[in-house]
């Protein structure tokens, strides 16, 4: 820290005998605090060489124009998305962006968000942890600094929140393969409940249900790692199954890439004879071929409207909090996996 | 600010008669400072009230544990591959990080420099905007703050610089399609005389010489946007060539699927007639099919020893500046898009 910098705005009041709220707001060129005792504020300023740096300044007027984003995972795809919205949408409103990852570890999400705070951002989107039971460490946050969750929510924190709606994307992923002539279709889904993970099946079984289909456990498949290569091994129990299944709906991209590879190999055709349906319309779902019917997740919409409601929240001085759950739409990609316009279904 | 803060580090000084740098010091428990006199300043900033918070600290003692890092571009897959291996060596040494995106914009990269610098980071890594010919604002920032170079770097910034040998790696992708048989190799890169595009186009340039190939400008081929669609144009325009390539390097592994895509529309045997050699190693050369054999541009080891090497610059308390490049080790990884065993070549 400079010379300079150490001088105080305690030290500029005492001289002044004003108070160090008005010492303040005549810096920040207030409209209650009179010309002439901003002149006196600037030039004793001067003489004290203050030149107040970001932080200071954010401390007093919260005003660093600085928004901090924690997210629990930055190397994958989908964030990456989110965090291109929210970055976008940054540049426009004239705001800077600080990221930061909680690496799915409840107790780094907390310290992140105390270092957030220390640093005077002018308000945070959080992305929870998948595992965030006690919500504690966020609540005191929110105290102080505005707060919007986006993706990863959770109903227990009382403030504006940004999602998708899993459980309908992955009804219409589903609705669309019955469509197609399918009528076992199996799922493959994560474990462990997830946010998003037991949305979707939620959304699988209403459709089944919906469309009067049997649910038959034998095609309900779980795994903890939800990737390419569970995909791959999941398919294989699938295959090996007595009444196979004519449709799959994976609830990641990487897991019904892993399902095609494995109908390939086994020279299965795709879609007459199983057809698929991922989730999340990631890069690899057009260089697999067949090229992956997949729910288009609008990471990039997300994080825009995630920041513009924060900047709502921001600039609303009033102190209520607001606790409204924003949904984004998603669409369905139709692609040669579950689709070719030839087949007669 | 809580009052409690405003009262400094100065003041501490003033009333002990030391130098701030020795309150400083004694704070922070350095050996040279003898017990006595740390006992008198904890004494004198507990009269003071002094609760130094994490940014006063910052400023004065470099100590907030954070570090910043700046890339040009967020949603990039090496680029999360460059970040996760910072931050997963920032959790074992202690340290909190902290990253912001210059949208591959000098200005906004100069912005987020002082943005850091302010908020008193510890260190800075910085991979450069692509088009960064200016460093003054960089070379301002090295004034003040420790700061290490990684992945886009330029000889102009005197400071450690960790990068990968693009030219070397050039050069083992095209002796490896030339090991193969092929004699007609045609390149695909980037117009814009990128960090590293330049080199691997010399990489390509040196493999030819080296085993007596011609050069033809025919089969050289530029692009503005390396992507999977250029890959794809270009290939056409290679196809359409009397005399055509036997083998295509694409300095990226976006560019070389789309070759690989265009080279199978045609019909066109993979590898026997066209071999197709990427650069990256990204999750997406072992979707397409068949896999693409690519460089392996190791990001997570570049992050890591990019930390490590501005932690050691921090520690070092001599005030020289590191002035040494670090090359990371590629590797080549086989795959069917350039060898099949049973080829004869």
């Amino acid at each position: 820290m400079s010379k300079k910098n150490i001088t105080t705005l305690k030290q500029i009041a005492e001289e002044l005998n004003l108070s160090i709220s008005t010492v303040s707001r005549a810096l920040n060129d207030h409209p209650d605090i009179s010309l002439k005792t901003k002149e006196k504020v600037i030039s004793v300023s001067k003489k004290f060489n203050y030149a107040p740096n970001l932080f200071a300044k954010g401390f007093r007027s919260h005003k660093t124009n600085i928004i901090g984003v924690i997210v629990p995972n930055i190397a994958h795809y989908f964030t990456s998305t989110l965090l291109k919205g929210v970055i976008s949408e940054a540049e426009i409103h004239g705001y800077k962006i600080i990221i930061s990852e909680s690496r799915n570890n409840v107790q780094k999400e907390a310290e992140m968000l105390e270092t957030m705070k220390q640093f005077g951002v002018d308000g945070i989107l959080l992305s929870l942890v998948r595992k965030t039971h006690n919500v504690d460490s966020i609540l005191k946050v929110l105290e102080h600094i505005p707060l919007v969750l986006f993706d990863k929510v959770s109903t227990k924190v009382p403030c504006t929140q940004v999602v998708i709606d899993d459980e309908d994307a992955a009804f219409r992923a589903v609705e669309h393969l019955i469509n197609t002539g399918k009528k076992r279709i199996a799922i493959i889904k994560e474990t462990e409940k997830s946010f998003n993970s037991e949305k979707r099946f939620a959304g699988y079984l209403r459709a089944l249900k919906n469309y009067n289909l049997e649910i038959d456990e034998n095609l309900i498949l779980s795994t903890e790692d939800i990737s390419m290569h569970q995909g791959k091994r999941l398919t294989s129990i699938l295959l090996s199954l007595q009444n196979r299944p004519d449709g799959v709906f994976a609830v990641t991209d990487g897991a019904a890439i892993g399902v095609i590879k494995t109908l390939k190999k086994h020279k299965i055709k795709i879609p007459e004879e199983i057809g698929v349906v991922g989730f999340s319309n990631s890069e690899n779902s057009i260089i697999i071929e067949p090229k992956l019917t997949t729910i288009d997740q609008p990471g990039h919409r997300i994080g825009e409207v995630a920041f513009r409601a924060l900047i709502n929240e921001i600039n609303n001085n009033d102190n209520t909090v607001n606790n409204k759950t924003i949904v984004i739409k998603t669409n369905i990609i139709v692609r040669e996996s579950s689709f070719k316009s030839l087949v007669t279904t």
